[in-house]
């Protein structure tokens, strides 16, 4: 009992930071809570089990919903996180060192919280709404999901191949949050502070090759030329080759770019675009990360053929000797290494993509009778929002807030966004 | 006679100029001439008379088409490039000083130049295509058209609610290389180059100021602030202000903004930007420039009705001394800066609008059969092939062209553009 | 007569304009009129024709001195501001198409303004303080002078190694504001602007080398990458080419950027920086400019010695076609761009050098006594009045001014300036 | 015995990566050792028990000094490395663990090391130097020492009032490497990562407020807008304050920027820059680092002052809360923030520094019989050195190693450096 208190009393403080980093949340809180238009819905909610999460469960709560959550992840679940939320009456299916079948189970118990079934889903990695088709046709349905990850989305799309989705589902991935925060800032100074922390490395003068100019490499060079670094971009796609060009780098195929780095970063998505060949012409000291999401960017079996001898390097890095003696030093074991060897985004960062996915149940809410069961994508009023919380967080003055409103004029019909 | 000689002469070695500082027209020639895709085509083209057009216009007859081309604008009208041109058999009809009767008349001359009518048509404003849907239904039809112009198909929008679209059209117009090279880079140069040539100021440490934070305002920002500007973005829409303030500008509502602005700038699209209230606040010397294609941006009834003596200061601007003795330099009169004081977009900046043109007729051409009548977006094939040949001009070496083309991986499958 | 009222009324507004727009001149006017301090001195000046200098002119007329000007330059004599000062009562000794002879004419004129010489020097070129040193030694001497340019510097060390100087001479052109404001800033835009107005091409993701990274290349590199040019530096001071590459940019051998370069700009103060083995290894369409005081950086003769035929394209370049078909557009003949080819530097830029040769007289003339004759830097409180001066044209509130002036700590003794 | 040897283990590996990545002094290994310049000389040296000054030592060795060294703090010193040190035969004097009067002993000790006492020093807040004065007059002195750091010159500085200076004292801390490589890259870098780390903020739209725009100033500006912060500066010095104007940053006093900041980082050198009326008026999360040497640029009492409550935060911050609720992160407890809550700079930047003070011994010792007793300034050939071997390191081809060499123009002398 103590220890649950002491639990408790351990997670609130980093609550409160989190609360106070994520003000986009806030802003729903705020703004919708005493309406409470998710009142008498039961909500089924996936994810890691960390404070920002939290923070979003406490929304949803504020919101009106009973909720229920399962742990996404045995590695990143903070159990004194999930006792704090327990203690204000959430069921928290997650603890520290669990196993990958006790994570379906979780999974399997949140959605029997309820004998009707949750009304509301909320997911990652599209588990809970994978799990919701494998029962008999006629089983309660929710009335609106939403996933969050692209994997997830890819998982979704294998199971609309097989079977006729059962609910509408909004794809809360693809929103203006994702791409033009969390990429592009969130991700790429995440990657960039921990290429910095984990090699020690001056980054001045030195070349920094950058696998790949979408949105988060495109990010990433312009804060590795902003703290001094020679950028180098190779990519395959003519149209973003060209784009990195006309924002001032240089481009070229890997094969020239290999022996001239000090950093390589790999942000492509697909796989071995460091390889053996590539590998043997490096600098000795040459620098390795990967930010995709899977740990294939960088062709670990030619690295691993290519050494003689590894030597750990403090936490989250290791130094790969070759046999002519030169040594690379591998971050993260190739894994994306803003999560293996770093601590991933800011909590604002995932304030962002949090308040999306609540967004895309609540607003979507009022007109989902309008919507045939499969997916959808997130209505732009979804993006309106997030953006003027965002920008009021960081002290900007919108037009409606201000008296002189008449200072704006109307958006053209059809104005890009 | 000598004249004539004489006038060709003189615009030979603009042509040539041009010619090298076209390579994507360039190297569609070089692809495609041998196989004259374009051979037996009657194509009737509406564009202003400068040696940009002259070789987009060359690079049609290349391909193996009969041209005949009418002027799109009376002041654009190079007569000396319409000799040089139809020296080489190309029926041109424009000339220096030509009345607006004259453009319409010769826009009915280029389509009664075949009494069949053309079979290809490459559009701007939308002046051949209108007159195409005001015959008898049942007169020839070309079997494919391009409109490059957001007025021009704004127009199509407008006659397609009123009658069917008689054939397909290709809008050239939304392609990569308006809205990635045109928009971001070549437009925002040009009208921060018009901007110091005219004002003659030092941009250090000044403050400039950007209404709308679109494609072109974006470029605009960052190139001010690559000069040593301190640069405040005016936004109504809240995805565009967050994006101006993660991109590290100040975003306040142009109230504020006003009073603290050496330089002021409106790339919005939308009307009265600048208003009395705002003009009557300014720093006296505050430059005052539209880059947006309407001359609304600025409201200039408002402008004058402060101003209490104008003052020419040298071609392109005028100061308007206002009764307390301040003084605002106006820019090309409000009119779109960059064409109106200065020299519009580089001939490379054409190239890549141009050259989208010239592909959506072309690679159109094969499949046009399988196309219903009616606008249709621009191929992905194009964009690629222009940027690919954009890209190789500047020097870059892409993966098809090096024997290392095993050091590429393949691009997912929806890989983000 | 009335002509002289013409010519006059011609240049009343650009005098207006440049008054507006040399704040620091104007602040010295507004502080240290009243006071009279150069009351009862015969300034001999001499300068460029200019109403930039005549705003200098009518500075030293308001702070009480008795002025006589002679032109430095017959080629930027501009005679409606000659007429205009003349007008006001100063004598001018100068005119559009002056002859070498008339200039020299000119200065002695103006020296034998007064019987006993004149008190106070303000020298350009060391034009005057030369003539000053060739009568006999007891000719009337003044009590103080100064010189503004590096070439007019190097004279008198010259002179001095001859003959004793016979009178306190302040080096003005070694100021802040000359390096500080006039090099990086007001020097490497105009450069800048000059070689996109005259090459009209697009800079982004081109190559621009830049030979020498001193103040004006460092300024250069900043500011052509902020326009997207991928800018290459070549250094021969191991010290400039590391600062180089700590910045980020590439720093090869000229041999090696030759081939690369679509932009080539010099600013090194050496003789044939860029020589025919460079030429002759350039891409067709390079444009080569001279941002250096002396003609000699690109190796005419050798360019020459490669050249088949020239081609003028349009003010202030050629074409040079060389034996092979390539072709490289040579600004300004290779003299010094931005004033051959361009305006030179903005009003504002000249404020603050010209400002500095001001206070170089008048805040040292108080304690004139305590100087043995010979040169002298610049006292530090002539760079503090002028960067206070200009900050606060920029709208920048410093300590002095605000009430809250507790809010500022006292600067260390000693702290870095 | 066994215990030895691992700690001599665990320290071999971080001092290999320590050799590569100080190439400096590698560079100065293979150029000088094989002439063993420093053969039969006693050097004494104080200086921080790291692997860096490892390789110091190392090189001094490899030069042919006998070398003994004293730790010139307790708490950086790393046991392992002394224990590897003493296995190469170098006398180290530090533990873990030792008191100020350790300190002091080792100091005594070092100098004891020879009867005769050293003949170099190379010494670290004037340690060794002050204690060389407090013997007899007629003690034996050494010929050539060096001091490194800014509070040791001012110690030196203080003594030289009191008494006659009693050998050549090279000033190596004003530096090329210090001024260009070290203050402006490696601290303003290593500042903004431990920021960036202990704070676990985006930085992207953040108004970030740098007090001081002196060279770490000036470069921390520079990253933190790489990274897409809005900075703010402020300055009390008007040439500082223009100059980071014209860099295109805002300039306001403190007052103004209080209320704005969501990061504060001090670099003044200054007292009391961030006050409690600065304190009273910032928003809630504001984040509070010093970068200055001295702990006193954030007034610590009046923060306290306003502090109901503290919290920590991580390592290395802690919040505090004041009377309304509002929360302050105050890093490393006011004192420099990158050595008391980052590791400080990288191996690489202290090369630089490093390597300066070996060469200024080695390279002014063959003309020490020239220098009177005193302080002297580090000789320019250093400097070049330096930039050159860490240029090379950069993989940057300098004039001298090409056979282009010819490509390559003299420089003017009197070149700028």
């Amino acid at each position: 009992m103590t220890e649950l208190i002491n639990r408790t009393r351990r997670a609130e403080p980093r609550l409160e930071v989190a609360m106070a980093q994520m003000p986009v949340l806030g802003a729903i809180r705020e703004k919708f809570a005493a309406d409470a238009p998710l009142s008498g819905h039961r909500l089924a909610l996936c994810g890691h089990v960390t404070v920002e999460t939290a923070v979003q469960v406490l929304t949803l709560v504020a919101l009106g919903a009973e909720v229920a959550w399962c742990a996404s992840s045995a590695s990143t679940t903070d159990s004194d996180v999930a006792e704090l939320i327990r203690d204000r009456g959430v069921g928290v299916h997650g603890w520290r060192g669990m196993s990958e079948d006790d994570l379906l189970r979780g999974a399997r118990d949140v959605l029997a919280t309820w004998p009707e079934g949750p009304t509301l889903v909320l997911d990652e990695g599209a588990v809970l709404i994978t799990a919701l088709h494998q029962g008999p046709e006629d089983a309660p349905r929710p009335v609106l999901a939403t996933e969050k990850t692209p994997d997830g989305l890819a998982a979704l799309d294998r199971l609309a191949a097989r079977t006729p989705l059962r609910f509408p589902i909004i794809k809360s991935d693809e929103s203006f949050g994702k791409e033009a925060v969390d990429n592009p800032h969130g991700t790429a100074q995440s990657l960039l502070e921990t290429i910095l922390a984990v090699s020690g490395r001056l980054l001045a003068g030195k070349v920094f090759v950058i696998a790949g100019y979408g949105r988060v490499g495109a990010g990433l060079a312009e804060r590795a030329r902003g703290l001094g670094a020679r950028v180098i971009v190779t990519e395959v796609r003519p149209t973003r080759a060209l784009l990195a060009a006309l924002d001032g780098y240089d481009v070229v195929p890997m094969a020239e770019a290999a022996p001239l780095g000090d950093f390589f970063c790999t942000v492509t998505g697909a796989p071995r675009v460091l390889r053996g060949a590539h590998l043997a012409r490096m600098r000795s000291g040459a620098v390795l990360a990967n930010g995709g999401h899977r740990p294939w960017e960088i062709d670990l079996d030619e690295l691993d053929a290519l050494t003689v001898r590894r030597r750990p390097s403090g936490p989250g890095s290791e130094w790969h000797v070759l046999a002519d003696g030169r040594q690379l030093q591998l971050i993260g074991g190739g894994s994306i290494a803003n999560l293996s060897a770093g601590r991933g985004n800011a909590s604002e960062v995932m304030d962002v993509t949090f308040a999306s996915q609540v967004l895309a149940l609540q607003l979507v809410l009022p007109r989902v009778a309008g919507l045939v069961p499969g997916l959808h994508p997130l209505p732009p009023e979804c993006d309106d929002f997030v953006a003027a919380a965002f920008a009021r967080a960081l002290g900007i003055t919108l037009p409606a807030e201000t008296p002189d409103l008449d200072a704006f004029t109307a958006v053209p019909v059809g104005g890009a966004r």
